[in-house]
């Protein structure tokens, strides 16, 4: 806990890995006395779910729920945490709009740890919400 | 459940979304009988965690976790369901491999379809496990 | 969502089910603005996970995370719904205490709704949360 | 795994724990090389969902993944675990019937493992399903 990123230090980390580049994450929040980190992404061609639609697939938003819940985590902790796993609950279709997405630590124990992660569209209506389990050991 | 669509047939259904091209599923076997289908993709460079690193990231591992399970379904009943939530378990580091990915439905009930899949490196290995509840409705 | 059931008649509507009575819960909020609900329930000899230890075993927290997150939606719909799927995460052990549980909506929709569960202990810290999704249908 | 746990074994662990004595679960079949256990249980009046229904209440059927998932872990590692969290899918109603409930190892790793559970009725239909984490740490 001695050392907390920032919301710049989240940024570096997140660019070294060739897939969350692809997803184009952008720290907007890093809180660590909330324990609570915000970012957004937006829409690219790769993600659509029917050629024409402009809706989000699913897959998309559940790599981004696996991958800013674990970034809640690296704030305090400092390195990227294997993720054990996760649960993800679609609620909306979402159309031609970029997502904001938030995670909270729910707990962060000696061997585990557990946040949740809202999924909103531009509009700020709840569109996804996963809970996912971290190996901190 | 009169119409029961061919490895062809869902491959030509898998095409028309962006994301799945991107993802670059390859229907291996579809058996009706055994409400089972099995995919297969090649490691890309967008989807590496680490650069360098050969290891797939878990985000493309859930999207097809959660794609290859609804086809399980779409095999019988047509066409694309909505996803309503899913779980995966990440087992063990998937690393310079393709994935094989076997979906088997456990209920395909009138409102709600319960599939499970599992996730296998090259040489048969478990590498994850995905459990996922589609609308039917 | 015409007719809201208050506390006392959510109360009324558990204590038609034999194994709800048996967990004992008592509705001491019911907030249909907020889709909120609140229940506490008391330790009893059967509940505990080994003899002397006063701890809770983690089978009746699951059973009242499936319970309120029900009553959450019942508040507004009127009548107990199937659950299609849940999922409970342990954070702390609970002993020799009483539990709080608060049930929150995060989607009500035609056909599947999604609700929050959070158990806390007498001091307020949190042992558990859940996440389960009912149909609405 | 040097100290394999027969079903008797198991049966007698189970009896220490007065919430485990309550569901009334009996070891029916343990099978160390397959990493499998199977257990049994009757219908009591404190299950019932609806007085005079015969059908079971959810919360009991989740409490007996929870647990027999566990000792499918304790056959070979020797004492129960925590568990980290649980996942399950009701897939139709149980009804006047006593359970059988079989959990199979999907990865016992040295920090976590991963089981697979299926709850069938007395004629063999599938009625639940539940995937659940322990730590093993």
């Amino acid at each position: 806990m001695s050392e907390v990123l920032s919301a710049a230090e989240l940024q570096e980390r997140l660019s070294r890995s060739p897939f969350i580049r692809f997803l184009g994450l952008v720290v907007t929040e890093a809180d660590p006395a909330r324990q609570c980190v915000t970012m957004t992404l937006e829409m690219r061609p790769e993600f659509e779910r029917i050629a024409g639609s402009g809706q989000w697939h699913g897959g998309p938003v559940a790599a981004v729920i696996d991958t800013v819940g674990d970034y809640a985590l690296v704030m305090t902790i400092g390195h990227p945490l294997p993720t054990i796993n996760f649960r993800v609950d679609y609620l909306r279709p979402a159309v031609n709009t970029a997502l904001t997405v938030t995670a909270r630590v729910r707990r962060a124990g000696r061997s585990v740890g557990v946040v949740d992660v809202d999924v909103m569209d531009a509009k700020g209506t709840l569109v996804a919400i996963g809970r996912a389990t971290y190996s901190t050991a």
